[in-house]
């Protein structure tokens, strides 16, 4: 198309080389997050900007050249949120990885998008420090991500999600402008929050260009206890039996047997011949220990086989939880979910997802950021037969209403991406909707960043 | 004004005489809260709203003739965020105030605006649980204008401020229209954060009529240390010793001689007796002991006079703390400020105060939510002769700008409210309050929400 060729050649003489890639592999690559496909579009391009100013004048090009701009951090999204839009660039800010400033008296870091969020918390542990938010993905992931999805991880428990570690932020609009939203303080109330606007939206409002982030201690100690349940139902009611005693742990997950078996497979390990279901808790801070001896009276009645693990089993458990997903992108037979429910229903929500998988004739994995009813259920068939997708939907749709119907969210930490668009009307009213399209507008009146997803 | 009684007329035919007055004395009560005034101005009408329906009419009777609204709760601002605009009617929250459901498997509590805070946190307090944010206000300050202002309070150090704890809203906007944002689970990333967005915007984009709100465990064990110094700014070290033993208590209070002198004044207590500043710090949880232990050793080397304190004495000292403001409005004589500075500035920033307010002749008494780099330093004049109150201005204004020079902010938990709009453009760039106030159009393009405050 000759808009194309032009919109192409105006990048090229915008950007060196090597911050361009047309590779017919490099566009399959960049089109799409780990999440499900539903309509795959290759970009026209994938840039890579290294400094504001190019993210600036991208920005700018492509809105001169009627073309979408998909932000993408490392492309671990798993709700389709970093896909491909139709006649779209993939703008990746991994090379925009340098941590600028590290303030271990004011206990905040200042970074760049692209920063990995382990070699964030690397950076900072020599202070004393960490950065608290700690999606399983950690190792990949970057900040800039974390910061568009709002991410949560294992011990947001106790930590809070990313939303609570994020200070301040700079963001390119869709006119090009820079602006700097928050404050270096940890608290202050100038103006709207404009800073938790731009955080979890998914790279339609803006371009999340650096960040402020709050630093939080790094625990003196910690204790990590290892339940093994017979079956996941009772594993789950050890969740609230934990809350029952008001002991926060810093981790609560929760695997059931499919998951465990599912790990011993992957990564050799022999954690389904211990229980049906897992439940896996670390206490942390000062009184670590103390926490650990109520987590164990809480949950003793339960009848669970506790283990205190020492510190390098605890640190090999907490990896085989955080690949409990695996390094796979979701596929058309098998689709990871990300619903939350309100505790007190954990229990209940289980049961019924293990009925409904059975009633649909799919199968079900579950693992779970149970303290904070955060439930990532996978379906998965065993082939691709249409009969096979159909009956693998259904289940999926049903799940989700399931967590409706238990005043639940249909995304508790992944984001709606693209995939998760299809039930947010039944989540949100009209009104809410239409509400987040207006300020979308405002934002980005040409729907320049990333159309079709997120609202 | 014939429009005003065809207003006053529909008013009161829309609402039962006990919701309306239009007397005098009731008027001049609530046309201010307890920050500064500037420009006084007498309601026409205040209205208690007794239902989220009586809300919605009256801001739709009051958008119909042109008369804007202010939202009150307890009229315990400071920043004036509640005084009536011009041609105003104050909308009062203050009847609305059911606590409509407390569930302690779920850990949330659903409130009506006008619910007292400290009422909130007794209804939890037997279910083990506690609403954490507490505005040294929380006796009095309602749960709605905790919102609308996004309190801090003392224990925010640990436990975060109001934002932290909203989980959901019931917001009527300008078109009387109600909408509800959020999620009853601890985590929701369906969407944009609009509860974050009216958390903190002080009633201009709408009117909060019910609240979600999360609660935490209330703490098994907690530890009070009163640690007296000769001086301020040695007792600010100990602050900053705190967070490099990378020690995080629940509370971490500053209080200067004068302060302390003035509470011994009004509440017959001894403190300057003991010394020049008071650090108060309480540790919780179950590692209160170790943590409380750490905070000794840390502090150790500056010299200071540490006492471990019993239950009883430490709620007396919290309560001296609390009562540190006094219950006297701000005045032309005297103004309490609210800057927070990144915490390695703590020591300076009290250095420079103590000169400055030399400089210009006027008093100072600091108190500080030490932990989070908050400080309220309030300045007055011995009269109000017009020298005098030039003076206090001059001060005023040099405190801020130092707040800002150190990269701080003009206010860490009170609001803009209508006071520190003179200084707003100096911490925010012409961008983002252009950005702000586009917001503010979309949500109330008649402008019909608390004019002239917040942005
Ligand atoms: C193995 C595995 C485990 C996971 N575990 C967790 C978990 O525990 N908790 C959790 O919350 N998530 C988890 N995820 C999901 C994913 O890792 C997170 O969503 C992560 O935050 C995405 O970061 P990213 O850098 O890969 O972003 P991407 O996938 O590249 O992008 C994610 C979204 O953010 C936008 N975006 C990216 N960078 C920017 C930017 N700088 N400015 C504006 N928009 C931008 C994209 O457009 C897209 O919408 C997991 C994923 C995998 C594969
Ligand atoms: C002695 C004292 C101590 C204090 N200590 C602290 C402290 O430690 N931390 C702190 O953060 N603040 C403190 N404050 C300030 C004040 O208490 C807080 O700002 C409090 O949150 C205000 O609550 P309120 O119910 O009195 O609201 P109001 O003063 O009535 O209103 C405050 C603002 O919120 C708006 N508003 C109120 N209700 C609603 C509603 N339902 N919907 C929309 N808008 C609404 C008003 O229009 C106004 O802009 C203190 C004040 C005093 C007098």
């Amino acid at each position: 198309m000759p808009e194309h060729s032009e919109f192409l050649h105006a990048l090229t003489s915008l950007l060196p080389a090597q911050s361009i890639s047309l590779a017919e592999e490099v566009l399959a690559e960049y089109a799409v997050d780990q999440g499900p496909v539903l309509d795959l579009q290759l970009p026209l391009a994938v840039v890579w900007a290294r400094t504001v100013e190019d993210v600036q004048d991208v920005v700018l090009l492509a809105a001169r050249h009627g073309v979408s701009v998909v932000g993408r951090g490392a492309g671990t999204g798993v709700s389709g949120g970093a896909h491909a839009s139709r006649n779209s660039l993939i703008l990746s800010l991994e090379r925009m990885n340098r941590i600028l400033d590290i303030n271990p008296e004011d206990e905040v870091a200042i970074v760049e998008p692209g920063v990995v969020n382990a070699e964030l918390n690397a950076a900072v542990e020599p202070y004393g420090l960490m950065y608290a938010p700690d999606p399983a993905s950690y190792r990949m992931s970057t900040i800039g991500g974390n910061i568009a999805t709002n991410a949560g991880g294992l011990r947001c428990a106790k930590y809070g999600v990313t939303r609570d570690s994020v200070l301040a932020l700079d963001v390119v609009l869709a006119d090009g402008s820079l602006i700097h939203t928050g404050h270096r303080t940890f608290k202050g109330v100038a103006g709207y929050d404009l800073t938790s606007l731009f955080v979890g939206s998914e790279g339609t409002l803006g371009i999340v260009v650096g960040a402020t982030v709050r630093l939080k201690y790094l625990p003196v100690d910690s204790r990590t206890l290892a339940i093994f349940f017979d079956d996941f139902r009772t594993a789950a009611a050890g969740v609230l039996a934990v809350g029952k005693a008001r002991i926060q742990p810093a981790v609560m997950e929760l695997l059931d047997g499919a998951s465990l078996q599912d790990i011993d497979e992957r990564m050799h390990s022999t954690l389904r011949s211990r229980g049906g279901a897992l439940l896996l808790i670390q206490t942390d801070g000062f009184g670590a220990e103390a926490e650990a001896e109520g987590v164990a009276a809480a949950v003793a009645p339960l009848g669970g086989r506790l283990s205190f693990e020492d510190p390098e089993e605890a640190g090999r458990l907490l990896e085989l939880r955080r690949n409990s997903r695996g390094m796979d992108a979701d596929l058309q037979t098998r689709v990871g979910e990300d619903i939350a429910v309100p505790r007190s229903r954990l229990v209940d929500y289980i049961a019924e997802t293990e009925q409904l998988a059975l009633r649909h004739q799919v199968n079900v994995r579950v693992v779970a950021h149970a303290g904070d009813g955060n439930l990532h259920p996978t379906f998965w068939t065993e082939d691709a037969e249409p009969q096979s997708i159909a009956r693998l939907n259904a289940a999926l749709d049903e799940s989700v209403q399931l967590a409706l119907e238990m005043r639940g969210t249909i995304t508790g930490e992944h984001g709606i991406g693209q995939f998760k668009l299809q039930w947010l009307s039944q989540e949100q009213s009209p009104e809410l909707r239409t509400l987040q399209h207006r300020l979308k507008e405002l934002f980005d009146p040409s729907g320049l960043f990333n159309p079709g997803k997120a609202i």
